[in-house]
C-alpha cells in the first residue's frame, strides 16, 4: 500500500480491531506521547482492549501518560502513531513488530508506507491534528483527557503555533480542544515557559558549542553525553534545544548533532526557505518535514559534523546560495 | 465615563469622526504598533483623514508601519489604542493630548478611563483582538494589510499563543486572520524565531545579572544602559527579555528592571498563580494585567530593586507563600 487511505477506511480498520498494541517513535516528543495516549483513550471509549509500549518520556510530558495503558496482554493488532519509518521504532520494537503494523497514523510527508495500511496527512501540523479529525469522523467524545493530549501534540509540533506548519485549521483545531477543556495554560507553561536550573546550565554549554559555516548560513551545535552528565540532565529533557541554531539571524540551516546513549550521533536539522531539511537528512537515510528533519550519522562526532555540513553545503549550492 | 462603552457605541463614535490622530503607548510593542496601523488602515478604508504619532518602533516591527500615516494636519479628534493610562503616552504627548482623547480602545483591566469614551475588553488578549471584533461589527474588509497588523498584536501579547490570556476565541480570531492573508509564518519568524548576534550577546549579560530572592520564588534581572551599549542594541529591540526571569523553574514573580534613556528605572513584572502582577505594580502607580504588568521606580537602581522586591515580598506573604 503506497498511498494514504482516507478517514473512512482508517476508521473502519480501527473499529474492527481489538486487543490493540499502540507504538510510537523512539525519543518520543509531545506529538508521539500525545497521539499515543489520545488514541489509547479513544479506543478505550469504544470498549476495546488496548495497551502501549513507550520509554524515555520527557519529564515535561509525564503528565500525559495513562498508567493503566501498560498492562500486558497478547495483542492481535498493532497500530503506530507519528512514525514515518519503522526504523524509528528502535531496533528492539522494530524487530518484534516492524513487519506486522496493521495501521499507521502519521503526518510525515516522507512516510515510507511500511504498514499494512497508512493514514498520512502531510498538511497536518501533527499526528494529533490527524487524530482529531479521525475522532471527529468517528464520533469520539473529545473529553478533557483526550483534549489535553491532542493539544500537547499540536503545541509541540508547531512550537506552540510559531512554525510554518501552523495553518488556520491548526488554530481552529486548538480552539476546539480548549473548548473541550484542554488545559493549554498549564501545558504551555510546562512545555515552553519553564526552564530547570539544569536546563539553564545545559543551554549555556550548548550555546558555547555553536560553530558557523558558509558565512553564517549554517550553524551547528554539538551535544555530547558528557554535556548531559555535567549539567545533570537527560537527553529526553533537552528537546527544546534543537530549535536554537536556526534562530540566529542569517542561519538558513540550523543543525543540532547529539550523541545518543549508544554512542551514535543523531542530527536534528531545522531550515528556512528555500532549504529543505528532509532532503538534507534523506542522504543519510533520515526523514521528516520541509523545515525540520532528522537522521543518524554514525559514532564519530567529527565525521558526523563533516557529513551533515557537507550535505548542507550541497543543498545551499543547489539553491544558488553559495 | 468610568465604564466601557459597547461596540455599537464605539463604532458610532468612530464613524462620525474625521481628521483623526491615533496615538499609542510609549515603548510600543507589537500590540501598540499593530493596533495603531490596523486602525489607521480601517479608517482610511472609510475614506477618513487620519494620521499617527509614534516613536521607537522596534526593528522587528518596522514592517507594520504605514509611511503615509505620518503626514501632518490639524486633527479634530484623538483616538488612543492599547493605552491603560494617559501617563503611558509619555510626558510630551500626554501634555499635548492627554486631556482631549475622544476614544480609547484597550484591553487592560487596569484602564483608568482617562478618555471621553473608552472601549475596554479585559478578556481580550490584545487591543488587536478588540479591534478585530470592532471591525467585524462595523463591516470593515479585513485586507491582508490589516490582517497582518492585527496578527502582530495578538501574537505579541499572547507570546504567540503561549500565555494564559490565549482563549479559544483568540485562536479562532487568529485563524480568521490567517484566512484573510496574515503572513503568520514570516511574522512569527521575525518576532519569535530570530535572534541577532547583538541580542545573543545582550541576553548573556542579562542572564548573568539575575538574582534570586525568597528561596527562588522571585527572580530579578537588572538591565542598564551600559549593557545595551556594550551589546550594540537599543532597548526597543530587547522586549523579549522580559519573559525570561519567570521562566526559571520555581519562580512565581519574575522581574526585569530596565534603565530607560532618561535614567529612570522601569520594572516589568511577570507572575504565576496566585500572584497578581498588576497588584504589585499598582503600589508604584503602574498597571497592566494579572500575569504581566509594569511600573516606574525612580532613578536609583539599587533602590528600584529594593522597592520592587519588597512589593513582591508583600504579595508572596499575603498569598501564604512566605
Amino acid at each position: 500500500m503506497n498511498k494514504s487511505i482516507d478517514f473512512e477506511r482508517a476508521w473502519a480498520a480501527l473499529s474492527k480491531m481489538d486487543d490493540i498494541l499502540i507504538l510510537t517513535h523512539l525519543s518520543p516528543d509531545g506529538d508521539a506521547v500525545g497521539s499515543m495516549f489520545a488514541l489509547y483513550l479513544a479506543l478505550k471509549q469504544l470498549g476495546k482492549n488496548v495497551r502501549c509500549i513507550i520509554k524515555d518520556i520527557p519529564r515535561s510530558l509525564k503528565f500525559a501518560e495513562v498508567p493503566e495503558a501498560f498492562a500486558e496482554f497478547n495483542e492481535k493488532y498493532v497500530v503506530t502513531v507519528d512514525v514515518g519509518d519503522k526504523k524509528l521504532l528502535g531496533s528492539e520494537l522494530n524487530a518484534l513488530y516492524g513487519e506486522r503494523v496493521d495501521l499507521n497514523i502519521d503526518h510525515h510527508g516522507t512516510n515510507v508506507m511500511f504498514a499494512k495500511e497508512t493514514l498520512v496527512v502531510p498538511e497536518a501540523s501533527a499526528a494529533c491534528e490527524v487524530l482529531f479529525d479521525l475522532f471527529d469522523f468517528g464520533g469520539i467524545n473529545i473529553t478533557k483527557d483526550i483534549a489535553n493530549r491532542l493539544y500537547v501534540g499540536i503545541a509541540t509540533d508547531t512550537g506552540c503555533f510559531r512554525y510554518l506548519n501552523t495553518t488556520s485549521k491548526t488554530l481552529r483545531t486548538a480552539a476546539r480542544l480548549l473548548d473541550s477543556g484542554a488545559e493549554s495554560g498549564r501545558i504551555n507553561n510546562d512545555l515552553f515557559e519553564t526552564k530547570s536550573p539544569q536546563y539553564v546550565a545545559f543551554e549555556k554549554a550548548a550555546v558555547n558549542s555553536l560553530s558557523f559555516y558558509f558565512g553564517g548560513k549554517c550553524a551547528v551545535m554539538l551535544i555530547t553525553q558528557k554535556m548531559y552528565d555535567e549539567a545533570g540532565i537527560v537527553e529526553a529533557d533537552t528537546q527544546g534545544i534543537n530549535g536554537l541554531p536556526r534562530m540566529i539571524e542569517g542561519v538558513i540551516a540550523g543543525v543540532t548533532v547529539k550523541e545518543r546513549s549508544g554512542g551514535v550521533f543523531h542530527a536534528s536539522v531545522r531550515t528556512r526557505d528555500p532549504i529543505n531539511a528532509a532532503d538534507i537528512c534523506s542522504v543519510f537515510g533520515g526523514g521528516g518535514h520541509k523545515y525540520a528533519a532528522g537522521c543518524e550519522l554514525g559514532t564519530d562526532s567529527e565525521a558526523a559534523v563533516i557529513k551533515i555540513v557537507s550535505a548542507v553545503e550541497e543543498n545551499l549550492k543547489a539553491a544558488g546560495l553559495l
